[in-house]
């Protein structure tokens, strides 16, 4: 089969022939990959940033299609599947799915938490230590727990279920789109949800102040009226870094907030003036019932977005600040931004470097902080949710509004590394069996 | 009036006479103090760790009584108090009442959310900035946002004044246990609520993974059961830190658990084995249904915790972490200790020194830290409440289980600030009407 591969040192991708993958353990699947993303994080080794030297199978955003499975699979299966994961019981041939960008068992106590992005059997797609998915087929570990059925509606929310059937849903969505959900999505969902999520956002939620505001029936400071105002529960947010990751956490925060009703201020910083445009033009996409009625959402550089928060709260600062670029200069203007008792939210992949902090800064204002790889298999029936809802931006391909740039076939894939590494491309899919 | 104060450079309090304070603002109060705490806090100062030059008042807790107010209380306050904090309209002279350890306006943005230690016009008992409470009176700015009034039932909580009246209630409590409300009490409810309140932590409270634990409609992974087993759900948490803010948090995350009916592991962790001793003395004295029928607690040193949670958890780690020293040697040992997911909530006071983590471990083991200042004023409710219901740890003084060593003349303060840092006495509290 076709497969794009690292060489050491770095800089050094090709595509070649290599065997194709089979059933190693009775948990595997084999999946025929229809599409694979190219992703920032697939830089990180490109550039020889890690000290890696074992040639492999590059990328951990794939969609596709099962065409092979494990002894464990299926009313007959080898082990019995009572109490696994239902897709070992479940799980069929020509069934469409997607995968994390990480392997996770579904059934050890981490995975079951829902904590799946660090299940101790976990392994990356497209790391030395398990080949990756820009090639015609990829070998999934257990699949049971890692991989999600698209064609099956028992994985969906049921607000999907409810208002549609597998085969008009799976008709009206592409498979670029779907292929969203293997990192990026999910990840924008998970920083989003674990903002509004955190305690110390909670009295802006609630109308009431800390600590009832975690238990109505916590005794609380005796205020004049005993309940916040409407100018003490407006949100105030920063977002910092607008690449890929970044534009789908705006998408789901805004989703998230005119869910819950909630009124809102946020700013959306990035330095790249190319990416701020990219930001502006998704907003504009977004139909209103995405953004609410009660929504402000400017798109600043960091000084200027600085500024504006001072004028916004009176320079007390941000409720909650995403950290989506992963270094510590993003990690500074979270601190800077952040109110007293504010809460950031860093889904950034950082350098083994010493985060930019004393104890007495954090101290000093209370800070929250909340850090680390989305759990991207416990997020998906959410991020599945909002991609269908959604499809106003996540539809599109190769429009200025979009977040996929092109499709391409993966024979040009030496190319477009060097060409994405170099922001001469936005987001690419390959295309495995592209015949052209 | 007699007054403990501060002289530059370090190590030199004197108990000196000086002028009574007297109302300087229309919202101050003038509190007559029955008693003084010394606290661990004050030793920063004390020791000339910090850079202060101006002589002042020591000390931040202390309980009294009112004697004075200024011309923005009562019905013909000088300033209508519509829309103030209620004490405005109702403190009155010869109310008994406690003070957090900062003031805190109680009416401005962060004061109303409920984050009263941040109060942008705080300021800290004791500083340089504002005279403290190891003295004969004390001038409280802002006294309508920062005292607790004990005398009136309406600001107890529900479950008081549902199950007694003033006077029999104050009968019951001495003063001495009453002064644990000023700081370490509150700060160790706060650090106990802020764990539990965690979002990574919901899992194992609501039995639903992430993160349906958020919000039961959420759609979330599909797993065998949907449910978790009792074994998933079973808390695993360490105290870092058994000082006498580490033995009222642990106090009060046993009533916690209790109260929520969870199952749990305790591991207290320090370093000082009669530190370790105080806290099993603790342990045994409090009374049954405040541990639970459902719970281990045990006391070890930092290596032997680590194989203890390694055996309880198979090597998976702790729910979540208290870090309630203020060093980074403690920082360390609590991420050592986190499992993937964890929580560490942190009120240590921490020093003007990079904390010893990279971005990456953060990153790689998606832990989430709480960092900062109790808002005690906003604690005092459940505070008082946790008081009450445990006399049989705080009302005791000078015993092998007390919080509160000895109770001593305000003139003895000098040699007590010197036996109290050479670790000679444990808490001492300073009676500065003393006749002996
Ligand atoms: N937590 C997870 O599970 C997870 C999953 C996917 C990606 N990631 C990480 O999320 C981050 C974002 O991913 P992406 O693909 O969008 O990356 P990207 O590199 O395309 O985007 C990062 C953006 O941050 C901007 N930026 C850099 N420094 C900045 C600063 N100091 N202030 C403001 N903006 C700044 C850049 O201009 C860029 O637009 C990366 O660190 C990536 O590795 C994490
Ligand atoms: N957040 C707040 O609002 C607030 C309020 C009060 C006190 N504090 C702070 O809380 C902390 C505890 O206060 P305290 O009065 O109990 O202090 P303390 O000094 O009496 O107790 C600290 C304990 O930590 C132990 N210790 C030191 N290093 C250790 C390590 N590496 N591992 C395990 N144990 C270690 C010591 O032996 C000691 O028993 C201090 O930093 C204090 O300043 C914070
Ligand atoms: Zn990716
Ligand atoms: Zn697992
Ligand atoms: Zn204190
Ligand atoms: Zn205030």
């Amino acid at each position: 089969m076709l497969a794009a591969r690292w060489h050491p040192p770095s800089y050094d991708i090709r595509v070649e022939n290599v065997p194709v993958p089979q059933i190693e353990d009775p948990d595997d699947a084999v999946v025929k990959v229809t599409l694979a993303g190219l992703c920032g994080s697939d830089l990180h080794i490109y550039r020889g940033q890690q000290p890696i030297t074992k040639v492999h199978i590059t990328g951990h955003e794939f969609i596709g299609e099962v065409v092979k499975l494990g002894s464990n699979y299926g009313p007959n299966a080898a082990r019995s599947t009572s109490g696994r994961p239902n897709l070992y019981a479940t799980l069929s041939v020509g069934d469409k799915v997607v995968a994390p960008f990480t392997v996770n068992c579904g059934e050890c106590h981490v995975c079951r938490l829902g904590y799946t992005g660090r299940c101790p059997v976990g392994a990356l797609f497209g790391s030395p230590k398990l080949d990756g998915g820009q090639a015609q087929y990829v070998r999934v570990p257990k699949a049971g727990g890692t991989l999600y059925n698209l064609s099956s509606p028992a994985s969906w929310s049921s607000a999907l279920t409810a208002t549609s059937d597998v085969e008009t849903l799976l008709e009206n969505i592409s498979d670029s789109s779907l292929l969203l959900l293997s990192d990026i999505l999910p990840t924008g969902v998970f920083a989003a949800t674990q903002l509004l999520a955190h305690p110390k956002v909670q009295p802006m939620l609630t109308g009431r102040s800390w600590p009832s505001s975690l238990n109505p029936s916590s005794p609380t400071i005796d205020l004049g009226s005993g309940l916040l105002t409407q100018e003490d529960r407006l949100l105030t947010i920063a977002m910092i870094g607008l690449g890929p990751v970044g534009v789908c956490a705006a998408v789901a925060l805004l989703d998230a907030l005119v869910q819950k009703g909630l009124p809102y201020r946020i700013v959306a910083i990035d330095i790249n003036q190319s990416r701020r445009e990219k930001m502006e033009k998704v907003y504009e996409a977004i139909g209103s019932d995405g953004k609410g009625q009660n929504g402000e959402f400017v798109v600043q550089g960091l000084e200027e977005a600085k500024e504006t928060v001072a004028k916004w709260t009176g320079d007390v600062g941000c409720t909650g600040v995403l950290e989506v670029v992963g270094n510590n200069s993003a990690l500074t203007a979270a601190y800077d931004l952040a109110r007293p008792f504010g809460v950031i939210t860093s889904v950034g992949v950082h350098a083994p470097k010493n985060v930019p902090f004393t104890g007495q800064d954090l101290y000093n204002k209370n800070i929250s902080f909340d850090f680390g790889r989305c759990p991207a298999r416990a997020m998906f029936p959410m991020a599945f949710e909002l991609l269908v809802k959604r499809q106003d931006v996540f539809g599109k391909v190769g429009t200025e509004s979009s977040l996929i740039d092109r499709v391409v076939d993966i024979k040009q894939a030496s190319e477009m590394y060097r060409a994405f590494d170099q922001g001469q491309v936005g987001k690419v899919l390959f295309d495995p069996w592209d015949q052209a």
